[in-house]
């Protein structure tokens, strides 16, 4: 609980409710011109998600006594990304998978083409829906994010570890870049919202995301282990069936759990320095920490 | 010729040149560290390819007196952005094209999977050399152009419309979104290089870029039933092959030709309000259509 006397659970359903709110507003609707473009972005953004990513932009926005109206647009652009990101990660030609957020895939529910443009038109829609609130440097900030030494060269790392063997380091940078650097971005997009930061507070806050981005992968790995399909949403034991290296398979099932315990801590850490403003952002760490899904 | 003396062929040679300066600039390079992302997107980005879309960009610039280095960042964006739209065509799961540019197209340089990825990160790319530029709008205007109301929409209709009859006025709005809101935006985007527009201004530059726009469609169609594979780099008389539906098939090849004559003629009556100005852009109109590859 906060300062403002909000528990995490209420304040964690409220923002989930408020971004799927402004995802619906932003997304297009069955009047756009190519329709089932539309129903399959909206398919895949919509409804489902634990919205880890517009929740870091929110909680990191209300540090700097932002509105968290400010935030909106911040939190839907990076969960577009983010949604882009799954559609594209599902393909035939990448993890090839049929379940996703307890559905069907994208290109399972409307092919492989329609998929294809839909995770292409959700990237586009970001920086739309960003632009569109102007006034900082943000797309900037969420195109190298999200581009060759972000999101999409950790993809690239990925499909070449394919059948490799890759030691806990090379891991970690892979993951750095595959999810770490849109949640690093979340959280920088966050910052902004408000009153001016120092450097040395953005830097805190970086140290605070890289750190629970890296849990949070970690915690995925050991979920692809220990969960089943039906509480992840998506199919589970597929890293195994893959043959990919995780921090399970590299480091070992309770390593890996301690390892996400020193990364919590190491988040708490960083924010230190804000007192009870950062208490959201704490509590964000634990539950990436502590969730089952 | 223009005013300053120097002909068409010798200014176009120019700016390729240059902006294919700013595009290796910009690319990431070997030492990326996903390596093999980066020589994807070096391989699709430069090297070939006419350019007609920096060259728009240069020359709506010229006709706001601005400095060409204005529009450098502008004209790669929108290449960038052109150069993602073709990857991700020629995929198996969209025109499975062998041959783009004279070479290989990228899924069968790469893999499928980095192909894919390529063209994500080339879209990434655009928003991030066109955000650090700075200054403007530009993102938002190339996320419309690029999005599910643009090029990914009419990329969508596209794919819709395999195997359907389609009228001429549909195959118009097609590609109205699918090539011409991105020369459109390319433009735009060179229009807000130097001085202030007036709003009839800015209208009568867009009428122009959509007759320019879709005259180069209609060229495409024309070409590929007169040209061969050599002298255009890529499959020639696939339209027909793959059952499309073209301005040729629904017109006829003379009444095609003269559609494009007509719209040559209603492009450069969109200049006239501009004098000398933009004889750069009215070169551009004839050269788009005398095109032949």
């Amino acid at each position: 609980m906060t300062p403002d006397g909000v528990t995490f659970a209420v304040w964690s359903r409220e923002r989930q409710q408020r971004i799927e709110d402004v995802l619906a507003r932003v997304l297009p609707g069955d009047n756009a011109p190519a329709a089932r473009l539309a129903a399959a972005m909206r398919y895949s953004t919509l409804g489902g998600g634990k919205r880890v990513r517009p929740l870091l932009v929110y909680a990191a926005s209300e540090l700097t006594d932002a509105d968290p109206a400010r935030a909106d647009a911040r939190g839907a652009a990076v969960e577009l990304m983010h949604a882009y990101s799954l559609i594209h990660d599902d393909l035939p030609c990448m993890d090839d998978d049929a379940l996703r957020r307890g559905k069907p895939t994208c290109h399972v529910a409307f092919g492989v083409a329609t998929a294809l443009l839909a995770g292409d038109a959700l990237q586009s829609l970001a920086f739309a829906v960003l632009a569109a609130a102007g006034g900082d440097d943000g797309c900037r900030l969420l195109a190298d994010a999200a581009g060759y030494a972000g999101m999409a060269g950790g993809q690239q790392l990925d499909l070449d570890a394919t059948g490799a063997a890759l030691d806990a380091d090379s891991l970690a940078q892979l993951h750095t870049m595959k999810t770490g650097a849109l949640i690093r971005a979340a959280v920088q997009l966050g910052a902004r919202c408000g009153r001016a930061l120092a450097l040395d507070e953005t830097r805190a806050l970086d140290r605070y995301a890289t750190a629970a981005g890296l849990a949070f992968q970690i915690v995925d790995d050991v979920l692809d282990v220990e969960g089943s399909d039906a509480s992840l949403g998506k199919t589970a034991g597929k890293d195994a069936a893959q043959g990919k290296a995780t921090f399970v398979t590299l480091l070992g099932l309770a390593p890996a759990k301690a390892r996400v315990q020193a990364l919590r801590a190491e988040a708490r850490a960083a924010l230190a320095g804000f007192g009870r403003s950062a208490d959201r952002l704490a509590e964000l760490a634990d539950w990436i920490v502590l969730r089952t899904s």
